[in-house]
């Protein structure tokens, strides 16, 4: 993770989080190890607890422990009342930044009063921000990292784009050149997945509700069509909405014998299971990540993963160099809350375009990638005053 | 422009502009024409001059005022005092709506005051922009159309993208295949240039000053390097930046014998012609669009156009499908206004998504593109309540 | 032309075809001229007439008599008699090498028993061999440059996979990002052209009779389909068979109004024009190189240069660099057939590899490009004894 | 295996291998079973060694015995000598028809002067190939199954060319976006890498020794370079090109720290192991499949496989699909050497093209794809007198 690497460096040297108390509720695995001595290392005092009990490695947990000093709660497969206790341990210390992964520390702050007077939060899931920007009275900033330029084009486009397939070879080693793949939903994991299946020699159908991203999937040269026509079509369906039931039996119907259904969006509610359960006559595994749903009449469809999301159920998530991106981002926002000294406004709002830029900057170093920069003749004409403004094309 | 025709349809029923006073300050073309027949369908009373006399098709100005009971105050080749005095006479007839192509109409209108009391103005271009940007006080809404989605998406990025091809290859008769072309400026055209020269079979390079654009590039698989590295790899290259000497002496001496140098950017600033000149030891013209700079040592470097945009001259520019998409922004942006009432804040805006959304979907049905729709159910579970709402990949 | 140029610095060193006699039935162009000039630099007396008299350009002709010393029986225009008379005078001339471009040279030659005792011919067209292979009791050897590797990819998939598309946005000025492509014919050419309609966006559909063709442009994730389903799908046609009658009044009468027809065949009898000129109810031509046929009901199709080769028809043919290769290839089959000193077997047969290796040595240099070389060892692993043979992968 | 599948059923009705003796020297795989089991359908009797120890698995040699009545002579994990009994044993049911992976069988059978009276042999293999045209006297003929256009297109292009890269994404999780891939060698196979790492977002540079493999590349847009610059620019390095110590010291000594190595060709000599070996001043495993060798100086490079064959090694080799063709392929060369009735001539010799088109139909219809057939006035004027021949593009 050379980008959080060298932001510890400079973290170790600068300590831009000297004293400040910052609690994250986040999976606890290497990637997050690394996060945490980051911060541990601009100075912060950090506590960690687990928002997800079965991707837990207690190894990492206590090496924070022992080598770093954090303080962890969290032990792999705990129960309910456990994590409820976690959370519980993290509010009475009195964090004054928070990261989360699902809102559910800082909507426990929120909750007793305690995010008044704290200097931000973060949160890095889409679900997470429908539910902060729902709530009334949020006292503090929250940064929407999830919604950061170098987090959707690195882990949505480029991340998910190729773990989405490798979580589908590994499960049914097809070949994907000369079949159609149908992705349902073109947002910006989407267009990675679809761009990634052309990739790999597949003909590409988009289905899409939205008439700009229909557009732009066209423009691109795919096939878009309503989902009932591409259901007939489709070797391979990729569900990738955020919403539900976006296959369901009117699509199971239609579909050739053999093909195969994987989810890529956070959810397994986009593939409509029940549904799909009610028409078959018979379900058997036929592979260990491959259960096939046999509708009779010499139909079998092929679901991977029990529709859960096939990056991770099949393969092995992201890329350690995508963790690196949005960890190096959320290390460059807590740095950011904590030089702002709360002057900034309460409630869900855009990471800045310079951590954006800072993190692109770092990633490219790391890829050994140098780019031009602006004279003062040419930022003139074009009217920035602010440094590394960017031009438009 | 089957997207234009289908809005003259529905404003000859509907007759959304009924007597209000539209004035237009764009290039005076076939396609204006069916800009302003459009506005008079529903209902405007319509006056335009020309925003650039060289691009005046006096036929059209003709036709417009015979047939369709425009006023238009344009005549190819004008001077300078024409051009005042035709803007005078569009300030003078008070319009309520008024269409720029470079702000000068809706500046002049403010300069007098005319401003206040307008319905509201609509600016497409970047330059117009920035100008409108700086003016203190400016008294009525101006729809930055220049930045809706669909215009970047449709104009900037697949228009420009194939329609710069279009040029280089006219004015060359090159083969692009196992040539490498360096964009320099990886905005919204950028992309497009890009994607078409990697589609045509050559070796791409970008050069960026914008560290995320820079990291989209390479993300992208493209080769990303200083320009100056750049120079001595190129076989063509592609100016698109929106700045000026972007390509300059130090980008000369290195580059190979034949280096083709080609704008795509809106002014003919982005290649130092004057650097260009000031290095050669003979210049001469070798194809019509073709001047080659010997700048000795056997070195020879072709400039394009005189380093004007490419696709403008040396080609046809745009296809008309893109400006069929421009004009159909323009003209539901004019409902807008209109249908607004003068409620709208005053200072330059956004368009709304729903007038770009609403372009999306007229575009796809020309091009005979159905997509599908959200149940109620799948609407209930997003939290969307507006019509039409986009899914979240 | 820089393939050929080094070739020609060659041959002027080492002289190989001193006193033998050339006689060269080509497009009398400025591009043979350069051909013709390596010839002659190479020690040869070399006689030239025009294959068409269309393409003849007089003032070549008169430079290469004047300025380089070689007969040329050729004038613009010219009819069937000064054609037969020119041929006349080329047989009279006792050529001990012939180059042809559709094999009426050395066809008259074997009708003379001419041929009989010639050191060799060449052929660059794929009639020209059908008719060749044809002939009973070939007496020299004839080497197929049309079938030669350097020739299909450099002329068929590169050269012609770009300036169809040339021919067709000149004729047309369409936007081909989101439109879907009909590429009839999966050849080396149309291989090429699905290839580059894929690059600039479109949607490619590819019909084919030969399963192993479909077969491969299938697992390019291209769609594979009857042209009678894909005449109902495509926006744009591309016939590149060498077959006749490959789009037809069944076709016609499915496809969409404003559909798009071109040819990229040699012939012009891949768009069966008689039958669509049999379903029309009016021909109108819409722009200078484009025929609309009304087929009454809102259906128009819209046809390119009358159906002719629409690269040569409608853009410039090939680029330069294409016929550099081409004519290089042609140059050292001259100095092949010259060294080999009539030892070859009569016959029809393929251009050596050692020539096409040369060819695509002497390009790559031309486009600065270097590669490796075997080792000693690498070559006796791979059990290797000619110089420079090929690694398989 | 859809396509096999419809051979033996075929087999089962038209019985064309009715009491013919037939040997294989295979892989012992649920593959090979079904390739088995076709020719059992066929009439024929079978029986199997194996071509390799570690691969044999013991179940489906146990049911191929059991419940189909071949003969198998494997055990996972035999011995050399085991192996010789095996051969021996074959070889002493005096075989009509055998079917190799590496020419072991043959060559004994020739060597003890049993292959004349053969109807013939097939051999998968270039190695087997090139050790069967270097022998004297091969008194029967072997299809060259491992050439066979089929073979080439499916397995080596889209077959390894996905495979390799499923290897090295299992052995290594890396994100191929933004990467610089180097493939070593542009044969078919290397042809597919090409295409697939460029389809993962990766900058591709091709080395090559052969020019016209080197030309096509670059043509293609690739970047190609000799090896010891390109060593300086990759990220990714794939070996495929057959030969040996294809990267060396020399490569190794200018790699960046952290590139990644990965052969892809057969044999485990492509890398030279022992070079890399002889340069670490360290070796560890970091991942299961990764060893990396510290070359001192902060630069570490990460070896995949040991240098064995990364889509065999790292992943599951071949999808099942792609052995459907192959052994479709060689069910359909058992019939026809049964057919032939020992009228071919002996030695080393093509699959005939009708095979190949006939695996390329079944293929095809296993996908579902349709495609047109030629009228027979096409036919005429193609002058095509052979069935379902191709049409030239």
């Amino acid at each position: 993770m050379p980008v959080l690497r060298s932001i510890r460096e400079r973290f170790a040297v600068e300590r831009p989080l000297d004293g400040v108390r910052v609690a994250a509720c986040l999976h606890v695995t290497g990637e997050t190890a690394n996060l945490v001595r980051t911060l541990i290392a601009g100075g912060a005092e950090t506590a960690l607890c687990a928002a997800n009990p079965l991707s837990t490695r207690d190894d990492v947990a206590a090496a924070l422990v022992e080598r770093h000093g954090a303080v962890v709660q969290a032990r792999r497969g705990e129960g309910p009342d456990a994590y409820a206790d976690h959370i519980g341990a993290l509010v009475k210390s009195r964090p004054q930044i928070t990261l989360d992964d699902g809102a559910d520390l800082i909507s426990t702050l929120h909750a007793v009063g305690a995010d008044a007077g704290m200097l931000g939060s973060m949160e890095e899931t889409t679900t997470g921000l429908v539910r902060l920007r729902s709530l009334d009275g949020l006292a503090c900033p929250v940064l929407a990292v999830n919604d950061a330029r170098t987090e959707r084009t690195i882990n949505d486009r480029f991340g998910t784009g190729q773990s989405a397939f490798d979580g589908i070879l590994r499960a049914t080693n097809l070949l994907l050149s000369g079949r159609t793949v149908v992705v349902l939903g073109y947002g910006w994991t989407g267009k990675g997945i679809a761009l990634r299946a052309r990739g790999a020699g597949a003909e590409v159908i988009v289905c899409e509700v939205d008439p700009l991203r229909a557009l732009e999937a066209r423009m691109e040269g795919f096939g878009v069509m309503p989902a009932l026509i591409a259901a007939e079509r489709g070797d391979v369906f990729i569900t990738v909405t955020g919403g539900r039931d976006v296959l369901r039996a009117e699509h199971f119907e239609r579909m050739k014998d053999g093909a195969v259904l994987a989810n890529a969006g956070h959810f397994d509610v986009e593939i409509d299971l029940a549904g799909l359960r009610a028409l078959a006559v018979e379900v058997r595994d036929v592979l260990p990540l491959v259960e096939q749903y046999d509708l009779g009449g010499d139909r079998r469809l092929n679901l991977l993963a029990r529709g859960r999301v096939v990056n991770l159920a099949a393969a092995e998530g992201h890329p350690a160099e995508v963790m690196d991106v949005s960890f190096a981002l959320q290390a460059l926002c807590v740095e950011y809350l904590a030089r702002s000294e709360g002057k900034l406004p309460p409630g869900v709002q855009p990471v800045p375009d310079a951590i954006d830029d800072e993190v692109a900057r770092l990633k490219l170093a790391s890829l050994g990638v140098h780019i031009d920069v602006l004279s003062d003749e040419q930022r003139a004409y074009l009217g920035i005053w602010a440094p590394d403004a960017p031009v438009e094309g």
